[in-house]
């Protein structure tokens, strides 16, 4: 064979640091209930003081700990895939490369930060960690990463959810972790809730309520809270999937891609891949760095940038972001990881400054694009992923267009086993596009129109 | 870090060779329905030429065709993992290795021979290729590979697995592949057993007899039928595993292990371990080499050696191997690829010779080896997996007791993301043992006591 199709780094050439774009872009603060920055010490009851001391860190490079490294290293470095097969399909000149965070035992990106933030924990002495999950993907990693570390993990996932979703559920408790149905009667906001309406759905605010709730209140102080996306310290622990794809690249004489895509919901898969791609540009590269988000939720391309809570419960702090407004109600789209009202303020900041662009994106185009994917490639995304790969494929056509062979990267962010009924739908004709309205959004905003404003340009 | 925990071979290393065990092991060929052996002209219907010529292949050595190597690097070769995290559970001082599998895009090892079946039917210019399947692991490994060549592909699910697991066949339609429930009103033998029976719950039996007839009665001429285990060229296949584990334990300076570990079913995950390991014991080497099957379906422990047919309708020829009789109807348990009456040939000489030995498990034991693994190195195992997992524990703790630093492999065939509904079931003690009674096992096999007999000892 001549041509080489993965691009493997071994464990030795794994990145010692992490790269953070705090140092490189300017944000503003978290505010508290005050109107003013919040404190660390504010958080303290909420996360350990290691995370915190990471959240606002402004240091350009952060070693990795060496007990971190060896947790990652149960899956990590991940292959650089050379995409021949769709390139030949779309009898495009550009080069694809997909980076494959899919084959962690969770089967997405979200454990390099779920083992980073349980080791962390466990380092404070934190003996259980409380956390919330929609679809089931954050909870499954950081079910598997307590239980490579020996730390109970208790996930509240909300219970439409629950119901529809039980592998998820099976995957965390196999973990030993346990999940259980948000509202639930474990909690003061739980029972609260369920006396009002005891047929509630629930949402992610409410299990982000009972989380925090659960961990504030352990009298023993043993307990912490673990968030999935949105934080910087959750940007930053991902950002080992750009720099291990830089120097995957590297071996294949390639200095910088032209083109850099991630689909975007929190931010954290598209921030892992982008910002050690978004550091060269700032330092002069020409790298065109493409955020892809669905119609029915498009943070970055309809919505104001703006101060916002990060929760319906408004218990998190107002945080500088672009916003579609935390009463927003997503449409029931099968990337359930994209339907995040917000986004992670550092993605934010970089597309206020400029440095990349955002895309929105039909469901039936990206499904179509997962199905010519698995088709070609052979590995079948998950729906938050075909986003990325519907971008990729536009590109890819738009290179041909242009007769240029253009290098095309994007993280193929997880894998659809566990969402297979998306494809069936599609495949079956029972999907719909759904576009989230102007009128709709503009409801959404005015409930937040009286929120501090962010300084900066 | 100073530990490497995953091997790999770059896709150059990769073998271009497999390994043919029946090159140094004497079997007995297969018969007609006269008693006669068949002619490779009697299965031509049925199997594309240059397959039917590799099943009755003698030669030791069989190239690996370049296109075939070009679709195995889509996922191979795969990481052979020192488990670092279960030897420190068990405090052992046996060094144990796995070989994942599970990283193919369908989740297991059928890939490897799927690919290679599905090239040998495209360049016999064969245009559709019909198969039958059990719980899903074969028909969507087969759909994978037919998507990667542009062939269509049809699948006979048995219909209680079609009904119980609609993901699998979401799987395979994603795939482009046609999956469905057997009996179905395709097919004469469908027909007639549904006309009996409206409410059968199929069986493998009846899904091959349909798989077949497609193939056989195509007027075109352009439709043949594939297996995923049990046959010569299927085991040729899998040894890609084994010769590739060969060469990455000599990178870490390990000419040989002491003790080789597979699950066996029909046999292919086993034989691809074992077979290039017992061609360096014919030769040799001190390696002991286990089979583990469940104590449900207990073929090579409490089975005769003799002719059996592969399947209920009788439509296979005669095969020599250690079999429960065609009859046997198996027990539910969660290891659906462990539920075969038969056991492939070559690896039922390998046995009768002594060149391996077997052992039967405990359901309750393999779940909770399974459960220890994926708490430990962090996968979650495929129901069958879960035998090798646990083998391969009774063998550290053995080693423990010694005092003796032994090097042990397993075969890593599968993940278990699709049988999570096994795990929960143990996990809430609805799992109960089962151990298939001995005047059953001799109920089956008096109805196939006239038999002809093998000639070899």
């Amino acid at each position: 064979m001549t041509k080489i199709k993965k691009i493997f780094l071994s464990e030795d050439e794994m990145p010692r640091q992490w790269y953070n774009l705090a140092a490189d872009v300017k944000t503003n603060p978290p505010l508290g209930p005050d109107g003013n920055p919040i404190s660390p010490e504010m958080l303290a009851p909420v996360f350990p003081m290691n995370i915190i001391e990471q959240e606002v860190c402004q240091d350009r490079w952060v070693d990795i700990p060496e007990g971190i490294l060896e947790l990652l290293v149960r899956w990590r470095p991940s292959p650089l895939v050379r995409a021949y097969a769709l390139e030949e399909a779309l009898g495009t000149p550009a080069k694809i490369y997909y980076k494959n965070e899919s084959l962690s035992p969770a089967g997405s990106h979200k454990p390099n930060t779920a083992v980073a933030q349980a080791w962390y924990n466990k380092e404070f002495g934190i003996k259980r960690i409380t956390t919330e999950t929609g679809a089931g993907q954050w909870g499954s990693a950081l079910s598997f990463a307590c239980s490579l570390l020996g730390l109970e993990c208790k996930i509240f996932m909300v219970r439409v959810s629950f119901d529809q979703k039980p592998f998820r559920k099976m995957m965390m408790n196999t973990w030993g972790g346990n999940c259980v149905a948000s509202p639930s009667n474990e909690t003061n906001a739980g029972r609260e809730i369920l006396a009002k309406d005891p047929d509630t759905p629930g949402s992610l605010g409410i299990a982000i309520s009972e989380a925090i709730e659960q961990a504030v209140t352990d009298p023993k102080g043993e307990t912490r809270y673990a968030l999935g996306s949105v934080l910087n310290h959750v940007m930053l622990h991902q950002t080992i999937i750009g720099l291990e794809t830089q120097k995957q690249l590297a071996k294949v004489g390639i200095k910088n891609p032209d083109i850099v895509i991630g689909c975007a919901g929190g931010g954290s898969n598209f921030a892992g891949l982008s910002f050690p791609f978004i550091h060269e540009k700032i330092n002069g590269a020409d790298i065109r760095v493409i955020a892809t988000e669905p119609f029915s939720c498009p943070t970055l391309t309809k919505a104001p940038f703006g101060y916002d809570h990060g929760d319906v419960a408004k218990m998190t702090p107002l945080l500088p972001m672009y916003s579609l407004g935390h009463t927003f109600i997503p449409a029931p789209i099968h990337a359930g990881g994209l339907r995040y009202h917000g986004m992670a303020p550092l993605v934010s900041a970089a597309l206020k400054n400029e440095l990349i662009e955002a895309q929105a994106i039909h469901q039936l185009e990206c499904f179509e694009s997962g199905i010519l994917f698995s088709k070609t490639e052979g590995i079948i995304p998950a729906p938050e992923t075909t986003h990325a790969i519907a971008s990729a494929i536009r590109e890819a056509k738009q290179a041909k267009e242009e007769g240029k062979e253009k290098t095309i990267v994007f993280n193929f962010s997880g894998h659809g086993l566990m969402d297979l009924v998306g494809y069936e739908k599609f495949l079956t004709g029972q999907l719909d596009d759904y576009e989230l309205p102007m009128e709709i959004i503009e409801r959404y905003l005015a409930e937040i129109k009286d929120y501090p404003k962010p300084n900066f340009v």
